[in-house]
């Protein structure tokens, strides 16, 4: 791996996550805290105008905007297409970036707690992993789509030549919780110390193998012909993101009160369950797989 | 008391207190759970078209447009100041209503659990109050602003001549939980159980007391001379929702890490604490004192 030279922490890419806002706003006037001997670290709020309006994002979702191809076409005139192209601009381009390593903060209404979400796969990754879990033990490891290449991958962590997210839950759209706010902060410490413990050659000696949640698929909600909601995420899913979720076990309540069950044919492990903002698209749920990891 | 013949279960008077509007959905397709047989149950979606926008309200704050000076301006023509109006027409008119009963149905971001709003004083609310905390001994008694006349009362649920809040939390805004929504469905059954009791003069012995909480007023989140936020909500208050909160108590942390302490000279009882839709004017919680309530 070579150096990484310019770090790059963004927050609000979702308006209504005031977390990575407030964090932003915070290290914009206190930059100690995120400035390390090794490196530069700037800070950048994706999307104040959507944080204005109190929404996710105005026009389209700025976090499925970063595909190569999405960023090179011209007709994408959206406003967060727009806002992609100047984000690209300035931390990319994507495949050839002035920026080394993205941090994109994120917060989720679910029950995640401190995640770490990795969208590509490589040593680095690899040992942040590792780093991260010796940390902060709490912290989760979450394998996000990373079967594809970073070209194809729409992530804004993607610009950038390395990229995590940094996502926190439960927190509700439009709110700042303090211990949220605080797992936020602290997981983002531990990246910068381990991208300055490898640039320093300082790197504590790491666990062989640690364990974390691989992407498979999003399930949707029970809903009619004419796509209108038939049932809920079930009491005995909620909360329990990263559980195992059995074959037969309840899935969904309907609003007539009738059990759903899973009918996967082996256990997976759920994460982004009931999350507020994948009802737009009837999404109820990630379903992920338990990985080892192998560090070397 | 006079009989009360005609109640109406209001929902989605906020259109991103998701529960409401699932509930009078549900009824209107189920109406059995609803219907008693001394009185007629119809049931409102306060407000469709902040719903499909996915926000609490278009223009402004339908539950806070319903005192008879607001709906007697016909120079208040935002789009809740109008539905407000229409539902004054269906409803009302306020002072001389049609409707004997109406149930509101409201959801928080803050762990206020099941509770009953009441706005008004008088003895059908406190043998309410009792008969609830006789079904349903969770459920928390809020009297909220009752020392206001029904006509200088701003909330929908005070267009009819008796009215009601089911407020239930903690869910984010747009999510449904099924805990959440089934606690509102009970709490609305109790309350229609005690009006066909009322009606019939089935009810049962209720107890002479009965506790609760009264609103004295809210407080703001520490803010800047240009209005920005210094601060959040202290974890010491986060969640405890109904439990006392002592002079010198952590109230708040500011951003640069201070802890701010309540001030007050008594002990109170914050509730809606951290409530996500109370950012729009930087309210961080409401205050309130514990009460003894006489039923008779």
């Amino acid at each position: 791996m070579s150096e990484i030279n310019k770090v790059t922490i963004v927050g609000g890419t979702h308006g209504n996550e005031f977390t990575g806002v407030y964090l932003v706003k915070k290290w914009q006037q206190q930059p100690a805290e995120v400035t390390r001997s090794s490196f530069t670290t700037s800070t950048l709020w994706a999307n104040p105008k959507a944080h204005e309006q109190n929404k996710r994002y105005c026009d389209q979702d700025l976090n499925r905007q970063f595909t190569r191809a999405q960023l090179d076409d011209v007709n994408l005139v959206g406003y967060e297409q727009s806002r992609a192209k100047i984000i690209d601009a300035e931390l990319g381009p994507k495949g050839d970036a002035k920026c080394d390593f993205v941090i994109d903060l994120h917060t989720t209404t679910s029950n995640m707690g401190p995640c770490l979400l990795l969208t590509q796969q490589g040593k680095i990754y690899r040992q942040l992993a590792a780093y991260v879990k010796m940390q902060m033990p709490e912290a989760v490891i979450f394998r996000d789509e990373d079967h594809l290449s970073a070209a194809q991958h729409h992530l804004l962590a993607t610009v950038g030549t390395y990229g995590v997210i940094v996502e926190v839950g439960p927190v509700p759209q439009s709110v700042i919780r303090q211990d949220v706010l605080e797992q936020s902060a602290e997981l983002t410490r531990h990246i910068l110390d381990f991208i300055e413990h490898c640039n320093l050659g300082t790197l504590p000696t790491l666990p062989q193998q640690v364990e974390g949640y691989r992407y498979l698929e999003s399930i949707k909600l029970p809903v009619d012909a004419n796509g209108q909601r038939l049932g809920m995420v079930h009491n005995h899913v909620q909360d329990n993101d990263f559980k195992p979720l059995h074959p037969g076990d309840p899935l969904f309540m309907t609003f007539a009160g009738e059990t759903i069950t899973y009918q996967g044919a082996d256990t997976v492990y759920p994460a982004f369950i009931n999350e507020a903002a994948y009802y737009d698209n009837n999404l109820a749920m990630s379903l992920l797989e338990k990985v080892v990891i192998d560090v070397e």
